[in-house]
Formats: structure tokens, C-alpha cells, sequence
């Protein structure tokens, strides 16, 4: 089963694919940051992340899709530029009769680390370290973005078995 | 000159189609309100919402769109979806390579009733009156989205004017 895991944004939009084998094992497959410039107007950004999102769905033909929750932010223009991006990726994912499945950053947060309120550097060690990759992925979003693909592939293995593995490859890595 | 006016949500979307003569009268063409159940989940909403938008810019052809501005709102998880619906309002004019004109709903009322603070009962009234239609337009994201088509049709015509307008045809109806 191939996953691909979106962390949406309109500057920046990270999308994560990650292959899950019979064993639930996961691998790495791409990683991606679509880019709209700012200076941009809002709809003409918007077709542009649809058109870079409409590509990678193509290219990476996923078989399920796994996006961030927006949750009122701090900064309320840029929670509503989130919702936007976020409402994108949904629609392109419903065109393709994919299920969504939505989690928050806590969620996430907890399936890749076991920690919910791990930072940014935490989550791209773990996600370094979890897919086997060669160097970090770049930028923050990036990693975000497979982290997300990571917290699908094993959702239907419980909090306590994540956990479990999570906490065995953080005491081999270190 | 064809004006949509486009009220975004998700429960009921309003769309106004206005046309805008060379002397800058404004004619009433359509209103519609395209409703999403609520029962369903957020990504096939938005997808029968673009569905909605896609048939009536096909039937109506506009040569220019004016969408609400989202503003944070009282309940977030409302603002959240109308930031949502309006992307997809924003998406298909970008992809008919339409201007986008945001307006305020403070804009919108004043452009339309001379009062930044109008309630929702005004704003219908004088949508009636404006357009000359028989019946009150129902519900008020009808209204509202006729309104936005008429704030923008008058958006040219400076401030002033449109007060003066609106306060004349006010007082020849009331």
C-alpha cells in the first residue's frame, strides 16, 4: 500500500510518499515541497498547488492519502492559508475516490516519536532514522509530510506497538 | 459585463449572476445556493461544492468573480470551512483565468445599503429593491451573494455615488 502523506501549506507544501509492505513495514519512496510564491494572488497560488499536487498524485498513484488537521492557530491569516492549501489536497484526493484521513500534529507528533509534544528536530531525527534515509529531509515540511505518511501506515497497530518499536530504534540509533 | 458574486460555505454556498450594462445598471440574471450535506465527510463536500461552482460558471459564463472575504470568525471551526469553500470558488476562477475581486462583508454592505453595520433583513431588502425583483431572494446567502455581485459592479463608481444611489432608491421605495 502506497501513502502519501501531505502537510499543506500555500508557501510551502510538503507531500511524503511512503510505501507499506504485507509485514508493515515501511519504506521511503519521494519527498516533496511544492512552492507558491507570496507574491502571487491567492487564487492563482491555489492553481498552482493544485496543479503540483495533481502531478504528484499521478506520478505516485497512492492507494491512501493522510493529511494535518488545521487547528486554529496563532496566527489566524496563516491557519486560513492552511485550510485553503489543506481544501486543495482534499478535493484532488476525493477526485481520485481516495480516502482522507486526517491527523493532528499531536497525532502525528506521538505515532513517529512517541512523544506528542516533540519539536520540528525530533521529528526529522525520527523520520531520518525510522525510513533508513542517508541525510534529513529538508525542510521541516518535508519531513512533517512523511512523518504523516508514517502515522497512517501504522494506525491499525495500536499506540502501544508504535511506541514499542519507536522506542527500540531511538536506543538502537543512539 | 457579467458579475458572480459568490457567498462561500459549505452548508449553503450562494451564487448571484448579475449583468452589468454600459451605463452601469446592474440586471439581476440568477441566484442559486448549493447546498453540501453536512452528514457527509469534508473531502466529497468540497468536491460536490466544485461540482456546483464548475456547472454554473459553464451555464453563466462570467467575465469577472467577487468572493467574501473570510474573516476570523466567532467559531473557528466555521471560519475554517468557509476559508475552505471559498479555495474551491478560487480555484475555478484561476482556472478560467478570471479576476478575483475579495470584498468585506462590512464592503459588501455598505456598497449595498450605505451602512457598514447592516443587518441581514436590510441587506435583502435592498437587493430586492436594486435589482427590481418580485420576491425577497431566499435564504440570505442568496442575498448575500447578490450582493457581492453588486458591490463589485459598483465598485468603479466611488463610494459617494453608490450612497447617493442607494439612499435615493431607499427613500422612491420606502
Amino acid at each position: 500500500m502506497r501513502i502519501l502523506g501531505i502537510d499543506p501549506g500555500l508557501t510551502r507544501c510538503g507531500v511524503g510518499v511512503v510505501d507499506l509492505n504485507s509485514n508493515r513495514r515501511a519504506s521511503f519512496v519521494a519527498v516533496h515541497v511544492i512552492r507558491t510564491p507570496s507574491t502571487n494572488e491567492l487564487p492563482a497560488r491555489l492553481l498552482e498547488l493544485e496543479s503540483g499536487l495533481v502531478e504528484l498524485f499521478e506520478t505516485y498513484q497512492p492507494d491512501a492519502v493522510a493529511i494535518e488537521r488545521v487547528f486554529s492557530q496563532h496566527n489566524v491569516r496563516t491557519a486560513m492559508g492552511t485550510a485553503q492549501a489543506s481544501a486543495v489536497a482534499m478535493l484532488i484526493a476525493a477526485r481520485n475516490q481516495l480516502d482522507v484521513a486526517m491527523y493532528t500534529p499531536t497525532e502525528v507528533k506521538a505515532a513517529v516519536t512517541g512523544y506528542g509534544r516533540a519539536d520540528k528536530s525530533q521529528i526529522t531525527a525520527m523520520v531520518t532514522r525510522l525510513l533508513g534515509l542517508a541525510e534529513p529531509p529538508k525542510p521541516a515540511d518535508a519531513a512533517d509530510a512523511l512523518a504523516l505518511a508514517l502515522c497512517h501506515a501504522w494506525k491499525g497497530q495500536g499506540r502501544a506497538r508504535i511506541a514499542e518499536q519507536v522506542s527500540k530504534m531511538a536506543m538502537v540509533n543512539n
